[in-house]
């Protein structure tokens, strides 16, 4: 049997494989939709399903490291990863709907260049990154800094919503393929959430003091 | 200080109020969008508040007693306890959303009388009432019956979307109202996943059988 100082570690190592395929995932659905190809977006849900069973796995080791946790700090921290595992399951069903819509728009002309879709996926994928880095590396400044970029995503993604409401009046025949992007556009917007949950837990964890629901980054 | 079964009595009084109050939340911001109602819909952001505010307040509970947990079945309920008073605090997120949305479509004449949304409302809050009962009184079965009904909701949902896709297309002046009303319909789809969530967290704490991800419903 190992160390619980050795399973903590066991689980960091799990959550960051876990975020690592979260992150994939999106990228694949991404590139799927912009390459417009159909066998890339159709692969991403073998990547979903990882993920279903990397929650499920990160569930079962934490419970069983609950009951040997020595300190109130561990059972945060592992509760802290059981609710950032749950977060990044949800990145990976999120990479799922984009995919789907990419094969949907797939099947009709590209209606523009995709600029600010690709820039969100950035954005987010940064989000997450810094976010997962802060938890393993016990850094809230670094998780405090994530928090006001959703501001930025949810920016872009109102504006491509308000681009591509105009665009359907405009023109009715672009209507299934502007609803197709708002989707996408919103799943990103949501990876970025993710993130912020993540980033605002870790805060919590390491200073104790919880920011969540304080609008967004403020602190309560 | 309480004895441990007293505080867990408490933690599922607590995990009651606050299913009460999301489904408070819902109701009222779908009652604001029948009635169009913009004070009351104004009213939701307060529960929400709320909400946020009881999620907190578990979690401090919660993390208090999974260091005085005698049993790993204990430590079980306890994070489920957890899960579940996180995915009601995103149903008050969703009522807050179609409050929102109720609001901006007060501003035009209702483009049709709403049958589906009302319905879907009350098969929502009928999920969410069973998978509460479910967890407090140690019923795995009745929750294993929420699990499939979130199909029919799915279903409603979608022959929405598709209704005001055509919509849309037939008028375009309705766009923004359709774009709203898609946005209540995805929100009360969500709600009723989260109840699925929540049933499918009790199948698993009391039959010790993950359910989640196994095709909704399934036994893996």
């Amino acid at each position: 049997m190992l160390h619980f100082d050795q399973e903590i570690t066991a689980l960091k190592e799990r959550l960051l494989t876990t975020a690592s395929k979260a992150t994939n995932a999106v990228n694949k659905s991404i590139k799927s939709l912009v390459d417009r190809d159909d066998d890339l977006a159709r692969s991403v849900q073998h990547e979903d399903d990882e993920l279903d069973q990397l929650e499920i796995e990160i569930d079962e080791m934490s419970v069983g490291l609950l009951s040997k946790a020595p300190l109130a700090s561990d059972l945060r921290f592992i509760t802290a990863a059981m609710k950032i595992s749950h977060d990044l399951e949800r990145v990976g069903d999120e990479a799922t709907k984009i995919a789907r819509r990419s094969v949907e728009l797939s099947q009709e002309p590209q209606l523009k260049p995709y600029v600010d879709i690709p820039r969100m996926t950035r954005m987010g994928a940064e989000m997450m990154a810094d976010a997962l880095d802060a938890f393993v590396n016990r850094n809230p400044e670094k998780a405090r800094a994530v928090i006001p970029r959703d501001k930025e995503v949810d920016l872009l993604n109102k504006q491509l919503h308000r681009e591509l409401a105009s665009y359907m009046v405009e023109r009715p025949a672009t209507i299934s393929r502007c609803l197709n992007l708002m989707v996408i556009s919103k799943s990103l917007e949501r990876i970025a959430d993710h993130a912020t949950n993540i980033a605002e837990e870790v805060v919590y964890l390491y200073e104790a003091k919880d920011i969540r629901h304080s609008g967004k980054g403020k602190t309560a």
